[in-house]
């Protein structure tokens, strides 16, 4: 169909793949983990963005679909958390608005922090069947960030709809990395500011 | 930054352009709500997607800023709902990945449908001050499209964060506009099956 006048770009910085390894298999929930928290951490060091870092895995194989880092403040878009830019990028190279298309192996998010509630929504929607987080929304909220509205029953929501939610996996190193982030000054990108902050 | 291969590109089609009539004004809720109507309406005859559209406007002079319709199946992305991808847009337009940047006038979200579990994290992210819905999650759920974990306090936790929402305008009209897609055979694009449906 004939694309209008605006139009936006969405990418991931070129240093994703180098990091990323694409095509790599990843046996562990360990071992994905840890390639979504250097993510994360790769992404602070080279000023690209947030503390943030995902990958989309096929479960089976290991092999990763797509990464996403948080490019929010490096794309002005607010939309552009790591998980959504991974999922995107996912359901692309698959070819499908869902990862859970005839013929295709089932998919997993592996997230360096728990998502928001719009990731979480979105995470829902890709048709992915597991979600592994590793630091936590209090993590993620003790040093500023918004989570937004989250409840227990929502993922009690997304279980009934076929997503596993695994908790824990790195979550030291993950949360870690949020303080660091905040000790060193790194910004704190919320739109708004959480009740009874100054703005 | 240098941009890496995977790239995607977010856009709305051509005549969403004429639809709107870029820098136009619209003075009342009703008006606005006409025009999200409308984009959903044109979304679903001219064959390009769910019956869904969404747009930003100034709330003081009543300027749009952009303007979504659902991109889902035209794009393969199922974060491509209307919301998403009217805030994508108004935030590349403002220059900022928060409409509530200083300088700013106040916006607010015009929808024809309740927003989904993401797109009410991602209105919450976006700076919008108010939100403005025709159909519900009642109407959506009813033609069998699923809205995800969105409970009563996810209201009162983005009120309490200084966006306000506002119900009922064009209700009649959005929802009469969801079961007319339904009864036509309209897709109902859920990646994954509501519980107790065959998938």
């Amino acid at each position: 169909m004939e694309a209008s006048g605006p139009q936006l770009v969405i990418d991931v910085p070129a240093w994703v793949d180098a990091v990323t390894a694409a095509g790599a298999s990843y046996a562990t929930d360990e071992q994905k983990m840890a390639l979504a928290i250097r993510l994360a951490r790769e992404n602070v060091h080279r000023g690209a963005g947030g503390p943030f870092g995902a990958a989309v895995f096929e479960i089976g194989s290991g092999r990763i679909v797509a990464a996403g880092v948080n490019s929010v403040v490096r794309r002005q878009n607010s939309v552009l958390h790591a998980e959504i830019v991974a999922l995107m990028l996912a359901q692309q190279r698959v070819g499908s608005f869902t990862l859970r298309a005839p013929g295709q192996p089932a998919h997993e998010l592996v997230t360096s922090c728990e998502p928001c509630a719009m990731c979480l929504g979105a995470t829902l929607w890709s048709g992915v069947s597991r979600l592994v987080i590793a630091a936590t929304r209090e993590d993620a909220m003790a040093v500023g960030f918004e989570e937004g509205p989250v409840f227990p029953e929502s993922y009690a929501y997304i279980a009934e709809r076929g997503v596993t939610t695994v908790w824990g996996v790195g979550r030291e190193e993950a949360a870690s990395l949020l303080r660091g982030y905040r000790d060193g000054g790194g910004a704190i990108y919320n739109a708004v500011p959480p009740p009874g902050r100054a703005g």
